[in-house]
């Protein structure tokens, strides 16, 4: 399998810091791209810093996968200036045709020969913003959803001067960071995505100019029923499912009917008239009872994060593109790059302690510590050269054995370093031990015992070949460093000494 | 607080067995109410059997909240006979207005005096419904979704006929059940959910019908996007977000433009021709991919049971409806039940293994195990008397070192059983061995050492009073019990032996 993240450009450029704008920019930065990024907001570095700062957050939480080290971001004073040497230009601004238009034209004099453009309109023609262009074939509609961090859904549209080898440029680019790009095969107004949720709000709107419903009770009706399954399964395999044993065209034939009942109004469109949006805002402040919008974006992250966490389990739609982009991390950490090692030879493996960490007694709770020292095995692992391709291969290496060492509380906000030495080996075992340091006081130990299996026969199998050898040069280079302290204890009550 | 399960009828007739009927039965049946249920299939039972088979089977994953018996299921020759008895009569007949009508006149003769009555009509009037009957006060329509056993929305709306205590006896009833009744203030045809879902319904036939995208594309369109956020969120609620700092009133007048964008055309209706009709069946069977019904039904309800364990998680939607579901329930389990102990006394916590604790192996995390063992900790300590009292006055037991040995893979759904041996206590520390177990078969083991300290001065400190009695008397009772074969272990590479 080819590396999907050599798509990856080294640098994009992003118009916009808006929602969206730095939502691409979290993506970008988190995938180890630097991004160059114009808004004319003054207050634009401290807003995208907070949605950058909301996508770190949500990633830790989303994959224990190895992410590349963060992009470096840039924020320029113009969008020429951002747009120059970038190979990928994503424009973010506001949703008038003429602006964007205008700013394609006006940057791309600016751009590399061979950059790439795209809009990340929700609803505007690509044919209608390529216009001005002078090479119009290298651009098209790009359009994500909000958090764009988390959501993988980017819909691709090409314009009638776009060239097909743009859209595949993009789509691989969208693949390596982790979204599922869905390439809409006819230009209309709207694409797919923005149509579905249009028809749903615009019928939403009516319920509440009619006063039938409240905003919150119209959530409640979304959110505690259908919703639940749309995340899942969209509307056509619900109802296939609906239809029981008679299938899909029993369905459509049963509830066929319904269609012609005199319910919508939806081509006619509410006057937003200031009553009906005072009536909106203020219902939608009573539903929030006071909660803050960074609150309100970190619970809805939370709840994102578990709902396709929840969905990877099954490898059902947004959970199995998780899954994807998983093995695509995993097989592009290797290559190339070698990680940290400290002054002994060990890798080093770095960690945040996350406020979520942290139980009723204040400290972060025990099984943190493992995690921690998980991803440094991880770590090592990878340094090894299991990535992708080998646990594709049906081979990896398991924790059979665990003995840890809490010897200090660790909290919320402390940054911790984890290193890892290789104290033995053999055909079938690596047996390790870790020494977490805050500033260079150890506060934890982890001694572990790795045992390499066969994941498809499911039982131990010898190593072989590349990782065998790099193995044994590291538990050679490693022998010469001094046996840990507390490597080897068993757990009892020591009686008439202090505990460690 | 009153036990709200005493809402509960201990009967109730089910008028037809489909999908909804089904749901309905397997919701009353697993909350212990009896079911009298009449359907004309003669293979009705068979087909309410796999409902209920199904919801007994989503529960067991959705919580470990004691349920209580489950009912007893009935089926019955007719509508009359189902009727008799029952204190509440839900009604789920095909959509017909005038069998559905003459269904409720004809039954209420044979029902008691103080029967309730209830439609799961999906947008039938429910003045309509009950225009034929002698005492119409006492019908409304209880609109449930699909599957009924999971999904907590029911919409409750009242004909002109029908008496408010009416609806209040029905959202006792079914808050009882575990689900979350939406009161629809305005009799309208279609209620609230079905409006909202009929528009995207409509919007996504055209799509078909105008060869614009398929219906796999168009549930990703959903599915990987918005639906995500409707399932946590529904339209308003993330709409605001999407307003950003500004708000709503900000979102509505930025997006209110696009309300004018001519893309709808939901008002008029695709024709279901057959040649429609066959293009939906042959895509839809063409996403399936060969995937059975009832396959597909089981991964529906396995990725509704991730998702709202999810949003259980944040208390928000779905997730905040179960919670309140499950306090019922323990509130209505026996009081002063002692905490569960195993054959030998030892003090058993039961775990559930969690589809986000799965990692890219596929099993649970190593960090996962240390996290149900720690709450088994947890669980002997509250049973030594260490509670938030003992919490306040600034006494706890960290956990300083512990030994894991994983035996087995754990993989999200399995249910854990984990047992506690105390193997040795002084009056600052306790041993303890923790045995996890699948299936009666130990699947992993950890042994901790518990030190007693004073959280104030952060420094080792006496257990004392009835804390210290507990320990002892929980020792020497437990020094009857053979000491495990893995306790006291130490690692290392052992040459020329197989590993644990």
């Amino acid at each position: 399998m080819a590396d999907p993240r050599a798509a990856l450009p080294e640098t994009v450029a992003l118009l916009g810091g808006g929602v969206i704008g730095g939502g691409w920019a979290a993506r970008f930065l988190l995938n180890g791209v630097d991004v160059r990024l114009h808004d004319p907001d003054p207050d634009a570095g401290r807003k995208v810093g907070e949605v950058v700062e909301n996508g770190r957050r949500a990633m830790r939480r989303l994959t224990h996968a190895p992410l590349p080290g963060e992009g470096r971001l840039v924020l320029c004073a113009s969008a020429e200036e951002a747009a120059a040497g970038a190979a990928l230009i994503v424009e973010s601004a506001p949703e008038r045709e003429q602006l964007k238009r205008e700013l394609f034209a006006r940057v791309e004099a600016a751009a590399s020969d061979d950059a790439l453009f795209t809009s990340s309109t929700s609803g505007l023609r690509p044919s209608a913003l390529q216009a001005d262009m002078r090479r119009p074939e290298r651009m098209l509609v790009a359009h994500p959803f909000n958090p764009v961090y988390l959501l993988p859904l980017v819909e691709l549209c090409a314009g009638e001067a776009t060239a097909p080898e743009a859209v595949e440029r993009m789509r691989l680019i969208c693949e390596a960071i982790g979204m599922a790009p869905l390439v809409v095969r006819r230009e209309i107004d709207g694409f797919l995505a923005d149509r579905l949720m249009e028809a749903l709000w615009r019928e939403s709107l009516w319920l509440v100019n009619d006063d039938v419903a409240t905003v919150s009770e119209l959530d409640d009706a979304v959110r505690l029923g259908a919703g639940l399954r749309w995340a899942a399964m969209g509307t056509f395999e619900t109802y296939r499912i609906a239809g029981g044993e008679a299938g899909m065209r029993h369905f459509m034939e049963q509830f066929g009917p319904a269609l012609k009942w005199p319910w919508t109004r939806l081509t006619d469109v509410p006057e937003l008239t200031d009553e009906l949006l005072d009536r909106i805002a203020s219902q939608s402040d009573e539903q929030a009872a006071g909660m803050g919008f960074r609150d309100m974006e970190r619970r809805r992250d939370d709840c994102l994060v578990g709902i396709i966490q929840a969905l990877r389990t099954r490898g059902v739609g947004a959970g199995a593109v998780l899954e994807q982009y998983e093995r695509s991390l995993m097989s592009g950490a290797t290559e190339g790059e070698p990680s940290a090692v400290d002054g002994d030879g060990r890798p080093l493996h770095r960690a945040h302690v996350m406020p979520e960490w942290v139980d009723y007694n204040g400290h972060a709770h025990e099984s943190r510590y493992l995690q921690a020292f998980g991803d440094a095995t991880d770590g090592l692992l990878q340094r090894l050269g299991v990535d992708g391709a080998y646990l594709q291969d049906g081979r990896s290496f398991y924790t059979v054995e665990t003995h840890l060492s809490h010897l200090r509380e660790i909290s919320a906000g402390d940054d911790l370093e984890i290193s890892t030495q290789v104290l033995d080996a053999d055909p079938k075992r690596v047996h390790v031990f870790h020494e977490m340091r805050r500033d260079g006081e150890v506060v934890a130990t982890a001694e572990q015992m790795l045992l390499h299996v066969d994941t498809v026969a499911n039982r131990a199998a010898e190593t072989e070949g590349e990782v065998a050898r790099r193995v044994d040069e590291l538990a050679a280079a490693h022998a010469r460093l001094p046996r840990p302290e507390r490597a080897g204890r068993s757990i009892g009550v020591n009686r008439g000494q202090p505990s460690g």
